[in-house]
């Protein structure tokens, strides 16, 4: 499999990992998602392994190469374009999250997507986890029941950001960047369908972060009266032991469980008192899409979901900055 | 003192435990808050203690014995037809939160409460626990800055309930009932006031009680483009090795500050990891209520924020109910 890159802003080492001890497939290429961002660094690093070229023209690249694969991870205004024009090539997607910064755009890369032979996944790749993957296991042999009520939160360091952080256009926003991973865990882990959603969001506190909103709050409600929270900050100090505090705690009819500090926690009828659960393997998210482009088997996410919870983060954006309840 | 009970349903140990040790001030008798209720059981261990009266009706117990306080604790849709009366009667009036169980209600207990000379404090006992008040310390010392973000958690063991949780009308929903102990740790931790909210409800899953929610989330937003979650749910299994598991996480622009398993978590830009802080000593809720009566400083828990706590636990239940964006 030929791969090729556009930009090196988001998640790009997700294919890196994902293509360790694999000697079949190849980066053959990079360019950048925009003017304003530089792939160099990423340029010169890949080239320790791989025989790549660089193009300064996503669109040159692709046209001169045809890939089998695209992963696309630049400047997040950018996904969008730069999805489509994969796309619209017949070539595979492997898309950093949000797909689109704003609805318009996300369902211009859903047609894009429709007519043509791709195959998507956006890069929720904090599912594939062990603590995840350990949740998801559980529940899905039913050890907390039917799910009730989930609150997931995403904490973060800000430290200091580059520019395109600082404006709506060219970051998208905090719930749609630092919030989708949990609004997937949410739709993922209960395997409910989002009805509707209020959130709130602020810039107050950002550090000269410009448009950054540095705290948000989510509120949506899932099929089957069962409801989710998704808390989101930047807060996090600079001497915090962890880049991240990721969570997520599931009540269900039948047991609750948890997701904190990289273990899994369950307590349901079966168990006494709170028990620790033996953590299940790490997965590479880009091994998994490829499998899938192989035809090896599906990867575990979908098309569909990464177009539904791009549209629900954005939907929670709107929320906020509109400050009303929004259907979906 | 000559202290009364009315009802004995609700958090009537914080009287019996705030009178531990006091010899000066005492329980002279108890009446149910309506026919439905029985307060026979607590008559008899009272008596073991005290001298004291049951009578059949509250309003012939406080006009025969003129208390200087009653505690209010019956069945929850009683709570406000009571407290008027004790406010009626310029008794002081410690009474088991939420003080009422509709807006209507609520408001003729503030019209009493303001035409009266009494004092009145609702029974927010939890802030009481070494846990709150030290995370109430550190906050107010400024260990996390200005509050940005909160989240807070009622998570109960549902078992077998009385009859009157079963009905909205009595039991007056979880929200307010479970809920408002949260939503209260908010407007004191944060000191800010509320603007408005979201919430939903849900009965499913609540083995045969009837209406009562057995999960519930509600969104506010405060003052300051803060914003504060609580989930609140009876899913804990009976397994569990608590009845309850409170929590609270807030996150400001300083720090963050977390009340997990009776511990209080602290990171900020001073300290290094995750620090567990040293606990304050607990209080008796009833005990700072009767010294504020005898003009010994002022209670913790002021009039003014359990009328308004009320308020806003019976806003988020009318949202729940009505499935709308509720401003105050």
């Amino acid at each position: 499999m030929k791969i090729v890159l556009i930009g090196s802003t988001g998640h790009t080492k997700y294919v890196v990992n994902g293509l360790k001890d694999n000697y079949e497939d190849e980066i053959v290429a990079i360019a950048p998602g925009s003017e304003g961002e530089s792939v160099e660094d990423l340029y010169q690093k890949l080239k320790l392994d791989y025989d790549l070229k660089k193009y300064d023209d996503y669109i040159e690249m692709l046209d001169e190469l045809k890939p089998d694969v695209a992963a696309v991870a630049c400047h997040f205004g950018d996904h969008a374009r730069a999805a489509v024009e994969v796309l619209n090539r017949n070539i595979d997607l492997f898309v950093e999250k949000p797909i689109a910064t704003t609805l318009a755009e996300l369902a211009e890369v859903k047609s894009a997507y429709e007519k043509s032979d791709s195959k998507l996944a956006a890069m929720f790749g904090i599912r594939y986890n062990p603590w995840f993957l350990t949740a998801y296991k559980y529940i899905k042999e039913g050890a907390i029941g039917e799910v009730r009520l989930m609150n997931a939160q995403k904490s973060y360091r800000l430290g200091q950001r580059e520019d395109f952080y600082k404006k709506r256009e060219t970051y998208g926003g905090t719930i749609p960047w630092v919030g989708s991973h949990a609004i997937d865990w949410m739709q993922w882990l209960s395997g409910k369908d989002f009805k509707s959603v209020y959130a709130s969001h602020s810039t107050i506190a950002n550090q000269n972060h410009g448009e950054l909103e540095v705290s948000a709050l989510c509120h949506f409600d899932f099929e089957d009266q069962a409801a989710g929270s998704v808390n989101i900050d930047y807060l996090r100090p600079q001497n915090a032991t962890s880049h991240d505090d990721d969570r997520i705690r599931i009540a269900g009819d039948k047991g609750v469980i948890e997701v904190l500090k990289e273990k899994v926690y369950l307590i349901n009828d079966e168990i006494e008192g709170n028990r620790e659960l033996p953590l299940v393997k790490k997965k590479e998210i880009f091994a998994d899409f490829l499998d899938w482009v192989k035809g090896n088997g599906d990867c575990m996410i979908t098309a569909e979901e990464s177009f539904r919870v791009t549209e629900a983060a954005l939907q929670a954006r709107r929320s906020a900055d509109q400050k009303k309840l929004i259907q979906f």
